[in-house]
Order: C-alpha cells, then sequence, then structure tokens
C-alpha cells in the first residue's frame, strides 16, 4: 500500500453542510458547532460562505459567524466566496484566511448551471482570479475540479477527459506563471467509483507528480467511503469532509453530503494515518450537529463509539 | 486488481435485518418485501429463523412465512436455524432449501455470551452437525466465522489468531472426513478495516486455495463498504448483505446493519462486475423496506438513483 504517512481533514460541514439545510439555522448553534470542531484537532474549518443572501439565505449572518469565531492556534478558518467582493469580505475578517482558489468543472453543463460559465470562459477568467489574489496578498492554494468524475448532465467522465480539463488549467496558470500546489477531485453527485478514483489520481500524479492531489467526496450512492479508501491507496492526503456527514437531505432526493469527516478520520486512524483529529471530540461534535439540525445524520461512528478491548 | 467476474449477493434483510426491528412486523408486510426482492435477480433470500419464538418474537411466524412464498427458478430461499430441531422445521418447508452450515466465533467471550459454548465445545460440536446434515441429505455449504476480525469482549483480531481459530474448524471438518466450500469470514459489530480484511482474506486463500471466502460486513463504524471493495480486490465473490441496510436501528447505540445490497450491487455494477441483479427493482424494494420499517435506512442508491447520462 502506498497510505500516506498523515491526512490533512478539511471540514466543509458548517458552510456546506449547512447550505444543504433547508431550515436556516441560528448564528449561535452555528457557532456552538464550529467551536465544539474547534477543539477536536482539525486544522481546517470552512465556516461559511460570503456570497448573496438572497442566493443563500442559510448564510446571510456570515458576517456575524466570523465576528463570532474563537481563534484556536494551528487551526485555520475558511470561508467560501464566488467573486472578488466576496474575498473582500472574507479578508474584512481578521479570523478568517481564505483560501486563495479557483473552482472549476468538468462537466460544462454543471459550470454553466452553477458559474454561468462556459469551460473557456472559466479558464480565461484564471488570470483575473490570480490578479485578485495578488492584489490582496493572497496565494493561489489549489484549483476545485467539481464534477471530476462526471454528472447527471454529463454522465460518468473518463480520467482522459477530466485530465484535459486539468491540463488546460494548469497551462494556463503556467501561462500567467503561476505554479499550482494542489488539485482538489471533487465528486460533486456522487458519479465516482474506487476504480475511477484510482484511475484518474494515478493518471493525475504521473502527469503532474509536483501538484497534490486532494480529494472532495459526497457519499451520494454508497461508495463515499470506499472511494476515500481507493484515495488512501495512491497516497492522497487531503480529503474534504464534513462533520456526521452533514449536508444531504435525508428526506429528499439531493444529493447526499460529503464523506462523514469522523469516519475519515477512524478509517485512516484503524490504517495507521495519523489525522490529529481527537474522535472522542470529532463524535461529541456530530452528535451536536444532529441536535442543530433536529434529524439523524448519516454518519456511522458517532451512534457505534470507538472499537473497545484492546488489539489483540 | 483481482476482481471477480461475478459476484453472488445473498439478502439477509428479511431474517437478520427484520430480527434487529424491535416492532414485529406483520407476515404479510415481510411476504411483500420478499416478494419484491425475488423479483430483482437476487438468488439467495434468507427469509427467516426457525428460532424459539419467545427468544426471537420477530420470527414465531416462520412457518407461515415459508407458507407464503412464491417460488421463483434460480432462487434459492434460507432460513436461519441453531438446531437439530430447527433444520427439520426448515426442511418441512418445501419452499425453503436450508444452507448446511456451521457457527463458529473467532471471540470466545462472543461465542459464550450468544451459543453458551466455549470454542472447544462449538469444534467437537462440528461432528453433530455433519451427522445432522447426512441424516437430513443436505451438504455442508459454509462455515460461519462470526466476530473474524474482532469484538468488544476480545478486541481488535490480528489475522493470524482468527486463523487458528479457522485451522482448528478445518482441521475438525477433515478428520471427519468433510470438506468445506466456504469460509464466510463475519465482521458481526464493525472491528473490520479495509487492511484487515485484506490481510485476513489474502492469508486465508494463500492457506487454503480450495475454499473459497465469503464475507458478512456490517457497516458499524462507516468502513462496511470500503471492507467490501477490499474484498473484491482480493476477488472475494460471495457477499451477505441486506436491502436498504436494514438491520441497525439509528436511534439507539446498537450493531449496525448489513452493508446495503443495492449499494454494494452498485459499486460491483461500477467496477464491471456481474451481480444478476436489476438495481431499479432493488431500489424499489429498499424503498418497501423502509415503508415497512416506517424510518428512513441507511442505503445511498435508493435515495440518489442511477447514474445519469451516457458514460463518456
Amino acid at each position: 500500500m502506498n497510505f500516506p504517512e498523515s491526512v490533512l481533514l478539511r471540514e466543509d460541514g458548517p458552510r456546506e453542510g449547512f447550505q444543504m439545510n433547508e431550515e436556516v439555522i441560528p448564528t449561535k448553534k452555528k457557532l456552538e458547532l464550529i467551536d465544539a470542531l474547534s477543539k477536536t484537532g482539525i486544522r481546517s474549518i470552512e465556516v461559511t460562505s460570503f456570497v448573496r443572501p438572497d442566493r443563500v439565505p442559510q448564510h446571510a449572518d456570515a458576517d456575524d459567524v466570523c465576528k463570532g469565531l474563537t481563534e484556536v492556534p494551528g487551526l485555520r478558518y475558511r470561508a467560501l466566496y464566488l467573486n472578488e467582493k466576496g474575498l473582500d469580505r472574507a479578508l474584512s475578517h481578521p479570523t478568517i484566511k481564505p483560501e486563495g482558489y479557483i473552482l472549476i468543472a468538468a462537466s460544462e453543463p454543471f459550470l454553466k448551471k452553477n458559474n454561468n460559465q462556459t469551460l473557456e470562459e472559466a479558464i480565461e477568467g484564471i488570470g483575473s482570479w490570480l490578479d485578485a489574489f495578488l492584489a490582496h496578498g493572497i496565494k493561489l492554494e489549489r484549483v476545485m475540479m467539481s464534477t471530476a468524475f462526471g454528472d447527471a448532465d454529463t454522465g460518468p467522465l473518463p480520467a482522459k477527459s477530466t485530465l484535459a480539463v486539468c491540463e488546460r488549467v494548469i497551462d494556463r496558470l503556467a501561462d500567467k506563471g503561476a505554479e499550482l500546489p494542489e488539485m482538489t477531485l471533487a465528486d460533486t453527485t456522487g458519479y465516482a467509483n474506487p476504480e475511477s478514483v484510482e484511475n484518474l489520481v494515478k493518471a493525475f500524479q504521473d502527469r503532474w507528480p509536483k501538484i497534490q492531489v486532494g480529494l472532495h467526496l459526497h457519499d451520494t450512492r454508497g461508495t463515499g467511503m470506499a472511494n476515500v479508501y481507493a484515495g488512501l491507496q495512491c497516497g492522497v492526503s487531503r480529503f474534504d469532509a464534513s462533520v456526521g456527514g452533514l449536508g444531504g437531505c435525508p428526506f429528499t432526493k439531493s444529493t447526499a453530503g460529503n464523506v462523514p469527516t469522523e469516519d475519515v478520520a477512524f478509517l485512516c486512524e484503524q490504517l495507521g494515518i495519523s489525522t490529529g483529529v481527537d474522535l472522542k471530540a470529532y463524535i461529541a461534535a456530530a452528535k451536536l450537529a444532529e441536535t442543530i439540525v433536529g434529524r439523524k445524520l448519516p454518519g456511522k461512528l458517532k451512534d457505534a463509539g470507538l472499537l473497545q478491548g484492546n488489539p489483540q
């Protein structure tokens, strides 16, 4: 096995998870969860989203969330933004260290629906993003490649199609003199399986050995944790995840949430891969997340608890 | 990859899944689910349990269930039994083709609690089981090795400990002139991880290449589907599973159910491994199972549906 020695888990529950929730969560409850998460040893939490409040009412309190954060050494609070104005707002909060990231999608219909852009326009727009990062004194950290394994409009995508989009992005960055530290391959709507994860990750690593691969995996069709395992087998050491699996709505036919952070951390621990995360504290946070949204979340470890007994 | 070409899925929901349900399900509802399952292309269903009704009230209607079954060519209805009397009852129903199986556990405390036996007694008792199978004209088909990866009393078990128990069983069978077609390694309470599955399965295959390995995996701590994938990577072609993941009770701290059959079948299909199962029909059966138990079941595919679009 080519397992990494350690894994960086990035918690997306308070932003992406809550965003999927129909009812707006009171700011105080959001901060309660973020505070619980901040005591788990996790090193990165996406706490909110600086987007238009009429489009995403759940995150209309973004400024208040950021003002209410308790800073913890070694822990980075991130926030989502979709344009320079959002980045400005994020940077106005001393508690937030926004990532320099660029959103692209391997499926063009997805990009059109979500970003109102063609792929050509998105790639052209990379230059403006780099200028904005420069102007704001932040560094490019990653490209988030949504629908890297396909989506409902495009169907399952073979590795070579996604790699072709990656190549256009990386070439454009190179033209602008920028090096990419990480490509996050996102299975946005559950089109990945462990074999397609392995195929895409290995092909990417072979082609661009200096660029880290990150994985952002939703457990839409039950393959989420097997996909994580396939990523670990390829040495992937950066995973986005969501406390308790917060994100999917269990009573509607919607995209299920990210893989549960504490289940991923447990899997890593069982495989001898360190995450820096205290599982007991994470279980407590996952239970709190359940209480806040008022429904059962899909994560498993929180219900079963840790293993008992000593290894024989 | 060493994936098998095809996989035999054995449906355990109507027996093991319902048994975990607190409320007794009406016989008619059980038969409705079994009928729905019987139209999916699945080849093996455990429909009930011939055990003492005072111990397992859920299966007090075992005889009525068996009388109500509609036979389908190529589909085998199985039933659980724990002693010769139970086997007699199972065999009294022409609809049932009971498996010749022997239950053992790798964790002795588990065996004592569940079977009121020491390991020595269980291994000694293999002779009586073989006699009973001979007397009833059925063949030994498999040994079910419960807690093959450990349990709360014993802790996680390394492969060598479980293999030592397997060896005692296989040697005892050989002493009695019996060959074992399959060893089913069961993760009864969620102590397996994909690496321990790989270690145990590979070690077993190396040692006893002529004995098939089966896997019976519960998704107690979120590693269930990754464990299935690890088994498939080792060429395992027999999996017990439960429609919708029926089995765990989501509101109590209990052992979660088997991996969801339709999610396992979807994973296999995505990996190019045939199962003979119609996923749409299985999704419908999983939704019916949810209606019957009146709560959300953990399976994912039933909520998300099949992939859309054509492979690119």
